[in-house]
């Protein structure tokens, strides 16, 4: 996947001076100082070098989309609807992306009702939108931890403090959920919606459990509490079961045989399709869906007709037995990507072995690996670049900046398993290096395990809390358990 | 171009309930209040109408590309970088992309560094950017009278306190810009940036004079304010010699043979080739830019490679004499746009006749009309929908919604000569009818004339100013001249 991207090597991007920043810095909003650049625009600017290996980006593999397919789909959208194909569309998305999006839906075993979807430019200004509809500076998210990174600097410009949860094996623990809720409430403060990523957590790997889900939903229901169930993975499942989405289940409680009263759904094409379509969508009960589409006017007018129609024609297509083709392509995605996690969980135990432990998804791009607690991978990925491989540092995961910082996501998709090898030969080279600098080759404090590091057993809770930013508000009552980062 | 959408007609923006809201209301961030649905998209959802001749969205005519053409460029694309275009690019865009972008600048006599330059996702993205980097709810932003439809609820999703300035034939009155300027500053408030479109301007039609380009840029230099200068038709001048853009003002008076200090350029490929493309772009000062691709991190990530690399394409197509193909397809447009302008002209004089007064645009896609003070615009639209005809009402362009009452907005640019006549007669027909109704058919007050409705001689100023919204501020003295509206 390296190399697939340009922009960078140009000059551009240079830093503007110390003498030029201060020029301006009167004029810039309060919300920039919490707009860090996130990891994922050094990552994506890494990936563009063709001497590194990136196990950073989110991406996928798109080069097996088949460039013939391409062509033909884009030419039937010429001649079929070149004028529409090149003009504004409405604002909620046209009615044939929003029929694929609907087969998908189906595809995810989850009724929506047309009328309640609306096409994103990427499920990235879904985050963007919940948030400019629902987030006064100051308002609460619930959120997990880790989270989506790509997350955390939109959070982060809408002024948000993040209680982030930790997770372990099956996701967010709920009874920790509530204990948070409990705590917020004591402090009059009532989260705005809770962040969620039930399959494949990007970036933990987990999945949670259907008692959760369920659970997780009925809490949401008794408080009355919004939920951003993010699903960009849901299909690409490599074993086991599926479960129910939240948006259905909360349908189910609803008992209108409607849409979700409380759970605010994303879904994407990047994952299943491309990322360079920018297609995303929402699903939403209307007043909540009104709110969107009114900061979408404003934010872009609306999303790209030509690949709409593109992703349109897309879906039209049939393989030789009659089914549809992207179902078809999905599952070839699944079977490339199902190889390269297995070679990538092989190559952990051969390169990392007892120096690490690491999450063992069963979908999704994402491998969550917890290093020796002093390693901080922030620094270690300067090491690691200049022997040419790249991954996310954990610490990118959290709204404090600081949690997370012995961690690392990995992204198991995007290149062929000999770079997966070789990438992660490269990184268990460094992390041996610095283990041997610590003179402690042998005294690794983790071991493998399919468990998130938050999860340790109690008494070995120091490094995680300690990372804590206690809420600043004189209501909020000191607790180990509350997290809230700005 | 009616017709050119779908998305409408199937049940979907049912509006929701009244209980439905009640129960969401308090969840909503405070910026939702100030959110309100923009003219634009309910008249995108009435393009969407065969029965209705639109004169109301800003469309171009893109039945005007060939779909041959359309085809071939993204088979060329499949060809060589399928995967590229279907994976995520870099957030600042792609060095393809931007090359046709220096091109363009380059037309419109700019030249700017590569590194200056962000790919947004439509001119749209660049006005939500810049408000999202430099406005904190309550920031005062400077803005013609009347101003672009689509920034109203832009700038009212960001809070800001928006002062217009009415225009007269040579656009904004730089004297009058300053002594609002000085009106604000002895209120202790400094704008964050004064938002100007100079040529052909959207909705007014009147272009901004080289003296007054001057002057502007020198006070902003000379007052440190930022401009923000949005510039989506400059290349379609049917008439006239073009006049510097104020970014190239700006970076001459620098004089450091780079790019401007104070300028944020706003450009676009939706007028010149395409909106469905959905690519715009920003050049600022470094500093800006930083925070604008910090933004555009957390709003959707990047830009679509699928149309930048279409894009990328087409500009590298070359007619038979070798000249750069998208400078004849600009040739053509401008002679289709040109007559269409002549024609709507024409009709206006025909059907309109005295009960208004008009601009007469040099260039640009926009008439813009005043009628009897009497005539509400926003009342006389539901009538001409009746009868099949759609327009922008005045009220769409100024932020207190109020203003421009009897004015609205008229697109030549996207329909045929007959269906621009024939909605011109059916507006016309419904003007002739509500004056009827006054019993006052003769009692008219506009003329014909190219002047802005705003623009009226001393004594007759009570319309225009009864309808300004006082800033609620302290320090805020009472003056005709300051107009802050939300």
């Amino acid at each position: 996947m390296h190399g697939s991207m340009s922009g960078a090597g140009d000059g551009r991007g240079t830093r503007p001076t110390a003498h030029e920043l201060a020029r301006y810095e009167a004029l810039f909003a309060a919300r920039t100082r919490s707009m860090k650049s996130s990891a994922m625009r050094e990552m994506m600017a890494l990936t563009a070098r063709a001497d590194v290996i990136s196990l950073a980006g989110g991406l996928p593999d798109t080069s097996t989309f088949a460039p013939e397919l391409y062509a033909k789909l884009m030419s039937q959208v010429a001649a079929e609807s070149t004028a529409r194909a090149l003009q504004y569309g409405p604002t909620e998305g046209m009615a044939a992306a929003v029929e694929c999006i609907v087969e998908v839906m189906a595809a995810e075993q989850t009724r929506v009702d047309p009328g309640e979807v609306i096409v994103t430019t990427g499920g990235q200004q879904v985050i963007d939108l919940v948030c400019k509809a629902l987030i006064d500076p100051g308002d609460v998210i619930v959120a997990e931890a880790p989270t989506y990174p790509g997350a955390v600097p939109t959070f982060g410009a809408y002024q948000a403090e993040v209680a982030q949860i930790e997770m372990d094996a099956d996701g967010m623990p709920i009874d920790e959920l509530e204990r948070t809720l409990d705590s917020l409430q004591a402090a009059g403060r009532r989260p705005k919606f809770i962040y969620t990523i039930p399959n494949f957590q990007n970036p933990g790997g987990v999945t949670m459990s259907l008692p959760r889900r369920r659970r997780l939903v009925e809490v949401a229901r008794e408080r009355e509490l919004l939920v951003l169930e993010d699903n960009p993975y849901g299909l690409l499942r490599y074993e086991g079961e599926p479960l129910p989405t939240l948006y259905s289940l909360d349908a189910q409680a609803a008992g209108r045989g409607g849409g979700a009263d409380l759970v605010i759904y994303l879904g994407t094409f990047s994952k299943i399709l491309s990322p360079g379509v920018r297609l995303g969508w929402a699903v939403a009960p209307r007043p909540v869906l009104e709110k969107l589409n009114l900061g979408k006017q404003g934010a872009d007018l609306c999303t790209s007709p030509v690949t709409q129609l593109f992703v349109a024609a897309y879906f039209q297509e049939r393989d030789v037995s009659g089914e549809a083709g992207w179902r078809g392509y999905v599952e070839r995605l699944k079977d490339l990507y199902r190889r390269r996690r297995d070679v990538m969980l092989q190559a952990l135990t051969e390169h990392f072995g007892d120096a690490a432990r690491w999450t063992e998804p069963q979908g999704g791009l994402f491998i969550w690996a917890t290093l020796d607690e002093r390693i901080d991978t922030t620094d270690l990925l300067a090491l690691a670049r200049k022997s040419g491989v790249a991954f996310v540092p954990g610490r990118a995961a959290y709204m404090n900046g600081r949690s997370g910082s012995s961690s690392m996501r990995l992204n198991f998709a995007g290149v062929p398993d000999e770079e997966i090898r070789e990438g992660v030969g490269r990184i268990g080279k460094v992390i041996r290096e610095q283990l041997g600098l610590f003179g402690t080759l042998t005294g690794s404090s983790g071991q493998a395990s399919g468990r998130l590091p938050a999860a340790e057993p109690a008494g070995e809770q120091s490094t995680p809390l300690a990372d804590v930013v206690a809420l600043p508000r004189p209501k909020q009552e000191g607790s180990a358990r509350r997290r809230l980062d700005r």
